[in-house]
């Protein structure tokens, strides 16, 4: 079933270049044996630098559990996720997660992923956007009060 | 002007928790000195684990902007980046990031942030989430595919 499924997302991101849709990339979320959600990569046809397959896929599939969390899903994707999206499948909390191509392989195709990985070990200010630390005596404050809440959704 | 905008991203944030929106975060964009966009974290409210203030932000200037890039523009947000966000920014090629509380201080309000960067190091197959590459013949033909078609928007 797997090798069925990994087959498909890699077929459904053929697809996707062949339409000029997005990059070359698909994600699928898979529920209880059955495919819930197919996504692609839409970043330049809905001027959206998140809308890569994973983020989409994971966003749709919430949208149509109405579920902020997807413990009970699996996520088929035809590339090894980049950081973004490593980001957001531990955010909505994925069973597992199956990809076709890697990170070397993106990378060859001309895209960032490794390099983002790379950047996220720098020191702040070493990184090609530099990230600045502003000390506002105030920058607690959120989290106190979000703290002191008693009445509130955690995630 | 730092210091002020940082000031009233913390104070979004701050409103964020009061109106019951989601979790004790702001963001927003700036462009040559003027705040084009203010958004905050709706994860809860919006049911998408993705809506994070950044991406929230981001995705809303690009709309405004009409472009999926938006290397003009500089961030303001009231905490340090997760990987999710990190991510976006690279995509989204933002000039600079201004932060206030750290990742040490999300941690300690209970997101877990620090949890998602430890996991990135770590082996596929050791992760909390297992990440598994199935080895498909085809897994490099939607590259090969994008690197053969000349019609395209690069990103």
């Amino acid at each position: 079933m797997e090798e069925q499924l990994i087959q498909e997302v890699i077929e459904l991101a053929l697809l996707n270049v062949k339409e000029g849709k997005g990059g070359p990339f698909a994600a699928m979320i898979v529920k209880d044996g059955k495919v819930i959600v197919r996504a692609t990569n839409t970043v330049t046809s809905s001027n959206d630098p998140t809308a890569h397959a994973e983020v989409n896929a994971i966003r749709e599939a919430c949208r149509i559990l109405n579920t902020f969390q997807l413990s009970d899903c699996e996520l088929y994707t035809s590339c090894e996720p980049c950081p973004m999206c490593f980001g957001a499948i531990y955010w909505a909390r994925l069973k597992k997660v199956y990809f076709a191509a890697r990170q070397e392989d993106a990378a060859q195709a001309g895209f960032d992923d490794s390099f983002i990985y790379q950047q996220l070990h720098l020191p702040h200010l070493q990184r090609n956007i530099p990230f600045i630390r502003l000390n506002h005596p105030k920058y607690r404050k959120p989290f106190e009060l979000w703290n002191l809440t008693l009445e509130k959704v955690k995630y």
